[in-house]
C-alpha cells in the first residue's frame, strides 16, 4: 500500500516520542527512517522501528541527547553525541562542517559516543546536494570475523560516498564492508532464505550461507576476502581509533537486555570540489562523463540509480507493506 | 643475492639519469623503487625499471618536471605535476600538506597531470611516521571492467592507508581495487601461472583466470564484485573528477608507442589524530589494542607485517634476484 510521506513521518514520530525519544530526536529519526523506506532501503526502513523502541526501553541509549560540538581546528569538528543517535549529532554540527569545508577545502566531522540504526548514505547525500563530495564511515558491533578467524571483531562497518551529478541527484553508494549488512542478514533469517556460501562462518569457523548458523555463534565475513577486511579495519581506525570511541569488539550492548544498537563512533569527510578542479567542466559534469563510459562498457546501473528511481516513482508517497503499517499504527496506540 | 641499499639506489639513480630523468627525479624514483624492492613488493621494485626507461624514451613523460604547487585553501593543496611522476609532486608539496594537516586537523593534496609506477603505500607511510593518518588514491589505465562489462573502464585504482602504531612502524595497507594489481598480473603472465577463475574476463566477457586472456582483449575484474567496483568508482572521482585529471578510460598512452604509464591524478588525505581523540590513549596505542583483538580472533598477520619483517631482515641490504641485478648493471653500462 501507499501512504503519504507526511503521514508516515508523523506516525513514526508519534511512536518514537511515545517510547521516550525527545521531540528533536523523534523528528530526525522518523525523517531518516521514512526516507530509507521511501528509497527502497527496506532494511533501514520501518523494519527498524522495533529496534529503535527496544533499544531505548533498555536504557542503553539516550533519547534526549545534548550533543557537545567542539570546534577543534579550522577543518576539524569533534562531537560527543551524548549517547544519542549519530544523526542528532550530525544535525547539530552540519552547518559548521559545511562552512569549514567551504573555507578550508576539506573538513572532518568525528563523532563519538553515538548510535546508528539508519542508512548511512543519508548522512552524506545532503552534503552532495550542497555541492560537496562526502565520505562517511561507521563502526558497530562485532559480527564480522577477520579472514581465517571464527569470531567477530569488526562491525559490518559501512562506507558511504556521495558526489554531485550535473544531470540529477548525487551519485551515492553505501555498502557494508561485510558480505551483506546485518539488516539484510536478519531479513534473510526471518524469510528463511539461504545466502551464498561464504557469506559468513559458522561457530567452528567453516564458511556457510546459513543466516541461522551465522547468527548463532558464527560471524559474517568481510566482502572480497582480505581486501574487504582491510576496509573494515580502516573504518574501525577512522571511527573509533580517531575519535576516542569504542572499537566494535569493545561494545558492551550485549550486557544490556533489549539493547539493539552499538555505542561507537562515526566519521564524515567533506571535500569542496570547487577547490580541486582548475578547469571546467565541473565535477558534476565529469561524473556524467564517467557514468556514460560505464554504460558504454555494459554497466547499465550505477550506484544510487535504484534509489533515485524509487524516489521518483513514489513522489510524496511511500510504499509500505500493509502488515508493517498496521503494526506501526498499533505501536502508537498501545 | 644481497646488495647494500645505498649501492642499489645509486645504481638505479645512474640508470634513470642515463635515460633522461633529471637528477631530482632520478633520486626520488630510485629511492622509491629500491624501497619497494627491499620491502618485498616485487612488482613495484626492480621489475619496473624497464617501464621507467621505456616510458621516458617514448616522450610520454616529463623526466624533468617543475611541479606547480598551489595553496588553494587552508586545507587544500593542488599540484600540477607538469607531466612528471606523482612522487616528484608529492615531494614538492609534502611539507606544506604536513603543516596544513597540523593546523587544520585535515588536509588534502590533489595532484593532476601525473604518472605513477611505484608502490602507493610509500606515499602515505611517511605521513604516518610523522604521526598522521593518511589515505591515498590513484587512478591509472582502463584495464578493469565494471561488473557485467567486458571492456576496461577503471584503472586498478589502488587505495593505500597508513596509521601510526605505538609499538612499531605504522600499520599500512595498499590494495588494488581490482582482484590483482596489473603488476602481479604481468608477473603471473611472465611466469606462466594461472590465476583464480574470475580474476578477470576474456574478450567476450566470460570470467577467466588466464593472465593471457585478460591481457589480450580482456580485462581484470574488481575485487569483491560490485562493492569493489564502487571503490574503483570512488577512486576515479577522487583522483580525476576532483582535480581535473583524466579518468582511466580517457588516458591516451596507447597512442604513444613505448609509453608504460598513465597521465592521471592522485589524491592524498592527511588527518591529524591528535585533534580527534579527546582522551588518552593515543591512536597508536588504540591500533595496538585492535591488532591484539585480531590476533585473539585468529588473524595472525595484519597489513604491513610482511613488509615490516622484510625490512627488518634486510637491514641496510636489499635482496635482489641475481639476473635482475646484472640486467640493471648492464642498463647502466649500455
Amino acid at each position: 500500500m501507499r501512504q503519504p510521506e507526511k503521514l508516515v513521518i508523523q506516525t513514526l514520530e508519534g511512536v518514537l516520542r511515545k517510547y521516550g525519544y525527545s521531540a528533536a530526536s523523534a523528528r530526525i529519526l522518523a525523517q531518516n527512517c521514512a526516507t530509507a523506506q521511501r528509497d527502497g532501503s527496506e532494511s533501514h526502513g520501518l523494519f527498524r522501528v522495533k529496534d529503535y523502541i527496544s533499544t531505548i526501553k533498555s536504557g542503553y541509549v539516550n533519547g534526549d541527547p545534548s550533543p557537545k560540538v567542539e570546534d577543534v581546528a579550522p577543518g576539524f569538528v569533534r562531537v560527543d553525541a551524548d549517547n544519542g543517535f549519530a544523526q542528532i549529532a550530525i544535525s547539530a554540527a552540519k552547518d559548521l562542517v559545511h562552512r569549514k569545508a567551504e573555507v578550508n577545502g576539506i573538513a572532518i566531522l568525528a563523532i563519538r559516543n553515538s548510535h546508528h540504526l539508519g542508512a548511512l548514505y543519508l548522512d552524506v547525500e545532503d552534503f552532495a546536494d550542497r555541492g560537496f563530495v562526502a565520505l562517511a564511515f561507521v563502526n558497530s558491533i562485532a559480527v564480522v570475523a577477520p579472514p581465517g578467524g571464527k569470531s567477530g571483531v569488526y562491525g559490518t562497518n559501512p562506507l558511504a560516498f556521495a558526489v554531485p551529478r550535473a544531470k540529477g541527484p548525487p551519485l551515492v553508494f553505501d555498502q557494508a564492508s561485510s558480505t551483506v549488512s546485518h539488516g539484510d542478514l536478519q531479513v534473510a533469517a526471518r524469510e528463511g532464505r539461504l545466502l551464498p556460501d561464504g557469506t559468513g562462518v559458522d561457530k567452528t569457523g567453516n564458511p556457510t550461507g546459513s543466516p541461522h548458523a551465522i547468527l548463532n555463534g558464527g560471524a559474517l565475513s568481510p566482502f572480497g576476502g582480505h581486501k574487504g577486511a582491510s576496509i573494515a579495519l580502516m573504518i574501525e581506525v577512522l571511527c573509533a581509533g580517531l575519535v576516542g570511541a569504542d572499537f566494535s569488539y569493545e561494545v558492551t550492548s550485549a550486557e544490556t537486555p533489549g539493547a539493539r544498537t552499538a555505542r561507537t563512533g562515526e566519521t564524515i569527510i567533506v571535500i569542496d570540489p570547487r577547490k580541486g578542479a582548475s578547469r571546467l567542466p565541473s565535477i558534476g559534469e565529469r561524473v556524467e562523463d564517467l557514468v556514460g563510459a560505464l554504460a558504454a562498457a555494459g554497466q547499465t546501473r550505477v550506484p544510487g540509480d535504484r534509489r533515485t528511481r524509487a524516489r521518483k516513482e513514489s513522489g510524496r508517497y511511500i510504499d509500505i507493506d500493509e502488515e508493517k503499517w498496521r503494526d506501526l499504527i498499533a505501536l502508537g496506540a498501545e
